[in-house]
């Protein structure tokens, strides 16, 4: 890891330094780590604080306001917002994955391809004729850049990473390993009404006959259009559109895992957990965030800011700035009193069993008349 | 993209022409694109058509009925069903993406493999001892078949699909990026019984002792046995059965991130949507489609053109023709009337409330006497 | 596949041999394939013996009790538990993917890469400098290594399969086609507070203003650390951790489509089913079994040999050796108390309208009065 002085830490996280700024440290390391000379212990969350009681550590970094022993270390930096001051220490200390400068003998690039200034192309990548690769982007060793396609400065690929024709990735781009941006959209057509289209007609209900001989693909003439400072996740896919492109908006980041079908358009700065699902033609708006998992259904629109509890199944539409759960998804508040409902139905099929009795008793007497 | 006639492509999707059939059209285009000579404006949903008033484009294809204004084209050519219109259509225009002929020098192609006439290997491919490579296939950079397996003929493998040993897929295959096709099933066996047997075996409720110390692993002697006319998703998973083949049949679509266990058997022309699993042993029917992530637990069978939702979870045998959803999976209808059911319990809670009044106003008097 | 006598095979299963112990057996058949001599059919379910009436095989193995008739096979052998004797077997009979040994001209191994005895590095294989290979590894063509990473002794790689930096990987481990161990954690912060945060303030309900509009990236310092004789599925995703490491304990098994997020960790000789999520953090004990597409929760508990079904949603901790269903998860008991209950609403709305109508005429009366 690289190294830096607690001043310099202090600075780069915005906290308070108390003790010696001029100790070196090269670790981040955990209150429960076997701890050494030059770790930077993280404490932030004050309970880990005990951890450390009797030892003698280089420095700490704790939440502001937290007491932290005299003599338990030389230089402590106390901060307001520990996820936040998590950024940039951790900026500070992540190692870069190394990979031979330049252009590896065994990387293919194709004739006719542009390659920006200072970029790096690792053993055994693939960069095809008439693609564009950025000044500065880093290529690790077996990516696939197809034909054609255009990945903007500073970017970062990572092994397996698949950028298919025609798409477009930003600026500052990370790609990790087997991602899949570009593939063919899912799309296909029956000659006659498939059994979908059937059982919609029959009401949801059936499907009326045999159908589905017969699968036309529809093919993907749209590519994939990704804005700057995106983050795509391993083994994520997102598929090209049919006419128009798929798109995915300035700042968002997508987990391991996603599946993001033809023709969805995703805002800016959006958080999208690993496994969500996003059938074709969603449009999802700016800063949503989706947890773990959910399902989003197709042509479906999701509103600014919006929030999907994990596993949630979006059916319709969703409200700018609400946040949803349940499958279908509905409004978290509704989801949890339907959650309590449920929970109450035991007890209230006593209260039914008690009220019938109490009318056998008062209709009794009349039935004896 | 190519380029084609109105009259051309007029005959290809089995429309009406009216007006100029000798333009030229070099893209398909949305109406809300930047438009200009030589795009045929996709206008199939009528809602579309007034994004071009007042516009001159060169064509546009829009349904049968629709009005448009004179002038608006060139061109227009008037379809019955449009996504059926949308298939032809596409694949006149659709771009193959560009790989050199023959064998790349950087692909390792090992003795013993059959190679088909007419056939593509893209640089940094490679193909196994044994394994046959049937005519007209073109294998992208970067894929890799296995020793013994066996690719029918016209087939596409996109960059970083694999296709494991003994594994043979029909003609005209589909295989998009990072695809596995023929990795081990996932079936382990403890010497006593396990906690999931142990749960049974006391009603489901708890495990009764410690077990799963050892994990026995159950190789998998199986190939997959894929059929013509299949398309295989990006980052889909399809495992190889223990003793006898796991199966796919002609003319199936699989979408991408979905996993299909050992033994599973699919029919004919199933569509089985992104982010579906398949347990091992299930039975999947023909013509089947399976909605975005739903799950089918092993050893369940499916019958021939049934539905499920989005994000049902297939518990039991499902029946031919229905339609089913919901977590347990059960038929639709019912599932509807639950989610009413539930939406109504609140006010159902109240009616329980308001006849305990009745009730004791009712029991009141006859306590007084 | 190999061949094996049916002594041989009957000593390797631990079952009883009945009949002729030399005759050579070279394949495992199910009743319902063409057979022939040398099959070895296996009946070991009891429904399947009939499959076989009135034919003649080489040999069978079937349930100890089970009646063969005579002359049915030349060798008979007898098991107890069956799915145990089918571990035995399938390792009999499993076949190892061929791969020329030693390290293929075409793979790239950095220089400062230790590379233990008789490893096999296959074709287009990336190994990097400071990374280190145990003997008798395997390596098939197309892996990635990265610099600094480690795998154990006897490890089997499948193509595809990506090894980050840093990654520890113990022995006897097998990563198939596609799977990423050790991309960067999914971890952003807000300099204010985020949407997910407002929610929370404000109880749940909405987001109060808009925010996110900077995602600021957490790096992830920490490792994957991965014990002895673990199993990791195709396009299954392990991210590393933020400060510590994700760790997966000895002997877990984890299928396909599996994403495990940052400073997870798992402990030994759990089953983690293909499509499960488990989300930052989380804390799986030893001996856990999670069925198919589990969501488990950030920072959660599972306590060791529990059991979650299939499609659960786990959101709080969940005690050792119980049994959990449903989303959010809940002890199966209660679960399927909740699924009746459901079930039994409509019956128990008629219930209310009735009594609601026996009141009406017990009051009438009174009214009149």
């Amino acid at each position: 890891m690289p190294r830096h002085t607690a001043l310099a830490i202090a600075d780069a996280v915005g906290g308070t330094l108390t003790g010696n700024g001029a100790v070196v440290l090269s670790r981040v390391a955990h209150p429960a780590d076997t701890l050494g000379a030059g770790d930077l212990v993280l404490a932030i969350d004050p309970k880990l604080v005990p951890f450390l009681d009797g030892k003698q550590v280089t420095a700490m970094i704790v939440s502001r306001g937290v007491d932290v022993p005299d003599g338990m270390a030389q230089a402590v930096i106390a901060v307001d917002r520990g996820r936040l001051a998590m950024s940039a220490l951790t900026r500070l200390f992540a190692e870069t994955v190394p990979v031979a400068p330049g252009i590896h003998p065994t990387a293919v690039v194709e004739d006719g391809a542009k390659i920006g200034q200072n970029v790096t192309i690792g053993a055994q990548s693939f960069v095809g004729a008439g693609a564009v690769i950025g000044d500065n982007c880093v290529l690790h060793p077996q990516t696939y850049v197809a034909p054609r396609a255009t990945l903007g400065a500073d970017g970062l690929v990572y092994p397996g990473a698949r950028i298919g024709m025609n798409v477009v990735i930003g600026a500052r781009s990370i790609i990790h390993f087997n991602a899949s941006v570009g593939a063919d959209g899912f799309s296909f057509v029956t000659p006659e009404a498939g059994s979908v289209e059937q059982a919609k007609a029959s009401g949801g209900g059936t499907v009326t006959a045999e159908s589905n001989n017969q699968l036309l693909r529809i093919a993907s003439l749209g590519a994939v259009i990704v804005g700057d400072d995106v983050e795509i996740g391993a083994n994520t896919s997102i598929d090209r559109g049919t006419i128009v492109a798929t798109r995915i908006g300035n700042g968002t980041k997508i987990d391991n895992q996603v599946q993001i079908g033809h023709n969805v358009t995703i805002g800016d700065n959006c958080l999208i957990c690993g496994r969500v699902g996003i059938a074709g033609s969603a449009k999802i708006g700016n800063r949503v965030v989706l947890g773990g998992a959910v399902g989003v259904a197709d042509h479906v629109s999701i509103g600014d800011d919006a929030v999907a509890m994990a596993l949630s199944g979006i059916a319709g539409n969703v409200q700018a700035q609400s946040v949803v759960g349940g499958i279908p998804a509905m409004p978290r508040d509704r989801l949890m009193e339907q959650f309590m409902s449920i929970g109450r139905l035991k007890q209230f099929f006593k209260k039914i069993e008690d009220l019938t009795g109490r009318i056998d008793k008062l209709e009794g007497p009349v039935k004896k008349d």
